[in-house]
């Protein structure tokens, strides 16, 4: 294989883009005041309001920008119902104006790295070669499994033996690690959406206590999809925070080495 | 095992904690000018901006707020060269004016546990008598794997039993389910990061393209830590981003139904 040069040198890309300045204070009161509510009142979140917090989801970075997320908006009050229901009828759903669910997609990697390729196409003369190169060598080689996962211990092996004498990017192996690999690009989508509902003056809370197996077949998942979270939002009721912050000595959290 | 409550009905706890609004327009420029950045300039970011934006990091909501956690500063010339060759040298790391890992720590449910239960204890009367059930028989029945995670096959057959009758939480089964459960809360900690640092006037990169097991040995993390991923920072170059932001169309990932 050719060497892949986007790892060691910057390429030649003639694209500026400045780096704005923003108003750290007011990011700062969004990240402060977000706190997971478990009780909402009756407003209901406007439909623009939704829309452009699931778009701000999406401009987070991911791993490999293959964008191995999906997020399940559910509108439908039948379909509603149930879904509180898979969420234990907590308060924090129950209560809540709107549902969503969201879902990592390892299995849609070949799917998104096709329209990588395919926007690389038409942009005819492609400028980044190292980055096509990357799209065309080395993400097929790091993220296709083989059927039922087989490729995966033979990776594995390949990355011990490789590992042995350089550093050497490690994983995934099997469709757990895809799993994981896609779940992780999700959760970094989820808490922008989630900053992004405070930052309209909402309030969300992230759950996992539900039955992921029930959800997934609400929305018609396919086997190799996951769910991450069901995120409720809504306006916070009088007593939808339970009680101050808890956290502990930051040292337990922040080592500096 | 008596019922816990939580679930079902708001305790009363007497706390409030006011929505307070905030600037959407400031945060939604925090979120739009965040790229990553794989070139940085010379500028190096001062400890203050790094403590707060770590700080604020932790600020995220996270699963049973636990606080899976650890971020690695890695401030040391020595091991700040070596953590650049394990992510392979490329420009967003050997540029960098700062480099942190993100480690999710699953294996430090019951730590972190024992601080929540001590917090209790601590204000005496326990107001919030289903959080303090939670604690106390929940939590340990959700995340004790173990010695080698033998519990989860019981775990699994338990629950596919129960599920069959009503909604239930499934999961984590193993080492394996817990180290993506912590690693979930860890990447929202990350994003909380990263869009702290753009919220400063820098930059970021998260790297997944790195050698995890030479970063683990690196900051001599025990065997049930896992990288989550290493985050560079600093002032971008203007070269730093490689081109315009590429998203597909928006229905390929939001789904309302």
């Amino acid at each position: 294989m050719s060497k892949v040069e986007i790892f060691n040198s910057a390429p030649k890309h003639g694209y500026k883009e400045k780096s704005i300045s923003v108003d750290h204070d007011a990011f700062k009161a969004v990240i402060e005041s977000r706190r997971s509510v478990r009780v909402y009142d009756e407003t209901t979140i406007p439909e623009g309001v939704m829309r452009e917090c699931l778009r701000l989801a999406l401009l987070a970075p991911n791993s490999s920008n293959l964008q191995t997320w999906q997020f399940y908006w559910v509108r439908d009050e039948v379909k509603k119902n149930k879904l509180v229901k898979y969420c234990l009828s907590q308060p924090a759903a129950r209560t809540a104006s709107e549902l969503v669910v969201a879902v990592a997609r390892p299995d849609r990697w070949r799917e998104i790295n096709a329209l990588m390729l395919a926007k690389f196409d038409e942009a005819k003369k492609v400028k980044l070669k190292a980055a096509y190169q990357y799209y065309s060598r080395i993400v097929p080689m790091a993220y296709n499994m083989g059927p039922f996962g087989i490729y995966g211990p033979f990776k594995q092996l390949y990355v011990w033996f490789r590992g042995l004498s350089k550093p050497t990017p490690r994983g995934p192996y099997s469709l757990a690690g895809m799993r994981l690999w896609a779940q992780k690009s999700t959760a970094l989508a989820c808490e922008n959406f989630m900053l992004a509902i405070r930052s309209y003056g909402f309030d969300s809370c992230p759950m996992e206590g539900m039955d992921a197996k029930r959800v997934k077949d609400l929305l018609d998942l396919p086997k190799g999809a996951s769910i991450c979270m069901v995120i409720s939002a809504g306006k916070r009721a009088d007593n939808g925070v339970y009680g101050p912050r808890v956290r502990f000595d930051q040292n337990l959290f922040i080592k500096e080495i």
